[in-house]
């Protein structure tokens, strides 16, 4: 991390710990270990805590209580694991921010049981919320948990697939990545008992942000510096992974691309304006999530939405 | 079944069918395939839909309305199956009804990613009840959604270790097959609106019949008719799984029963007692289900659960 985003992440740690506390404890642990421990595991990884910090920031925008926004900050990160947990296994997946992955270090069926817990933690802790019109937040976080798992239904399909089209990959980080982005916003606005304008806006906010990081994603992956990702470039294209990138160079030259070496691949891109058009595209996405911003109020905790938002697509990681 | 039991499930197939319907169709079968097909394929195998009947029965009796009780009753059977679909991963069972199961005709990402989808469209058809508390039905729901996967959870663990004491395993199958029975029976008093008295004594209600039936279920496993149970017997002991009956064995004798043969271990449970000691539990938490529905409103309804009450005390399979 740069400095910069060292001191934005440090003067948001009080909110972190309150947060922190949530996902600290849930009951029974002391009595079925094999089933709260993984839970503990995943949750305590390093992570940026990116969705939480929405629906918290989203909520004081608003003039909502923070206490009240923790419970659905903690429900959207536990949904956020849950999905980590079992995508894992999916994919395979040895390591996840540098340590053993749930199944790796238990082993899948303690693994499966731990994502659905951690399913069944976030609705708990959602209907937990003492303020706001808990009813809708549930619905609302019910929709966004089943069009996730379609949208990995969708990105299953499309590794059987050969020639996705780019509208049909765009629904799919929609469903993937951006409505729970989305819905984390929301639920802040959600919780301070704002009025309708403002969830729209919000919901705007969060669907701009999603995309425009997933779209970027992508694009980090196959063209950024090395060093700086923290990461080897290039996986998804090790993976024969359909990107934003792989679909529009199909389309652009017609012929099959596997072929291609990692270094043919990116001079390709380069070539044929595509690294232009995708970072255009995510560019496009990211001013329409200030713009949402510049509609709702205007206070410290917008500041700091802007602030997120400008350390995401200015990021190199 | 016996010709009883086909009269009264043929009775009760209107429901059954109006059941079906709300299992048909969820709204994206045709975009995304890998995903709704194999929740299409366990939701259309045989079964007797215990869980919606209790639901739909425990309305009607009440004075709730069909059309109201399909929401919940549809619930309770998506979550039956989200367990069913990840328990037999976890178990690594080929056949379930004598079809593949979900993993063995798919494989184990699709199957984990099809109990996902049963668990979101389970809370998604209670939330559209029309009727009744919402809000309290999918707390509860919630609730004992957690409280099933801790179940499984200590059943794991049941696996490790030597000795288990008769409460705790008492406790695990309250957690992994009563309290779904409790539940469905609850969830339909509750759509009917009826009282704080009468949804305490649905809940009584499901609890015994809940116990009962998992009891039963371990014995019939060991002392049953091979025939009229329909599959193997033993087939519990030879995977060296933990029961009332082998709990019981072990403090009574002291011994290693491991070493037993089957024959020489159903000998010995006659012979300790054990085998009249079991029928005698079972059977008290089945007169204890009979007391409840004797204190609840008296109809054809309420009789209809005695009958099924009956037939699962009397069932053989």
């Amino acid at each position: 991390m740069s400095e910069k985003q060292k001191i934005f992440f440090a003067e948001l740690q009080p909110y972190l710990n309150r947060l922190q506390q949530h996902l600290a404890e849930f009951g029974n642990e002391e009595r079925i270990p094999l089933f709260y421990d993984p839970i503990h595991y995943i949750l305590k990884l390093p992570g940026k805590r990116i969705r939480p910090l929405l629906v918290i920031l989203s909520a004081l925008t608003c003039g909502g209580k923070l206490e009240s926004a923790l419970y659905p900050a903690a429900a959207v990160e536990l949904l956020h694991n849950f999905t980590l947990v079992h995508d894992d296994i999916m994919d395979n997946d040895d390591l996840r921010r540098g340590q053993p992955t749930v199944h790796k270090k238990w082993d899948i069926g303690t693994a499966i049981l731990a994502g659905d817990g951690l399913m069944g933690l976030a609705f708990k802790k959602l209907l937990e919320c003492p303020e706001g019109d808990v009813l809708t937040m549930v619905r609302r976080f019910t929709e966004v948990m089943l069009i996730i798992c379609e949208g990995q239904g969708m990105d299953k399909m499309f590794e059987m697939e050969a020639d996705v089209s780019e509208e049909k990959y765009l629904e799919m980080i929609r469903r993937k990545t951006a409505v729970l982005i989305e819905l984390s916003c929301e639920l802040g606005a959600i919780t301070a008992g704002t009025d309708q304008a403002n969830i729209r806006l919000f919901r705007r906010f969060g669907h701009a942000l999603g995309m425009g990081f997933q779209i970027q994603d992508d694009f980090l992956d196959i063209m950024a510096d090395e060093q700086a990702l923290g990461k080897k470039v290039g996986s998804d294209w090790m993976m024969h992974k359909q990107t934003i990138l792989t679909i529009k160079l199909r389309q652009r030259t017609q012929g099959n691309i596997n072929d291609l070496s990692f270094e043919e691949f990116r001079e390709l891109l380069k070539d044929q304006r595509i690294v232009k058009e995708v970072e255009e595209l995510y560019q496009a996405y990211f001013r329409d999530a200030f713009d949402a911003l510049n509609t709702l109020p205007q206070n410290s905790y917008n500041r700091s939405l802007k602030e997120l938002t400008s350390l995401i697509q200015n990021r190199r990681w």
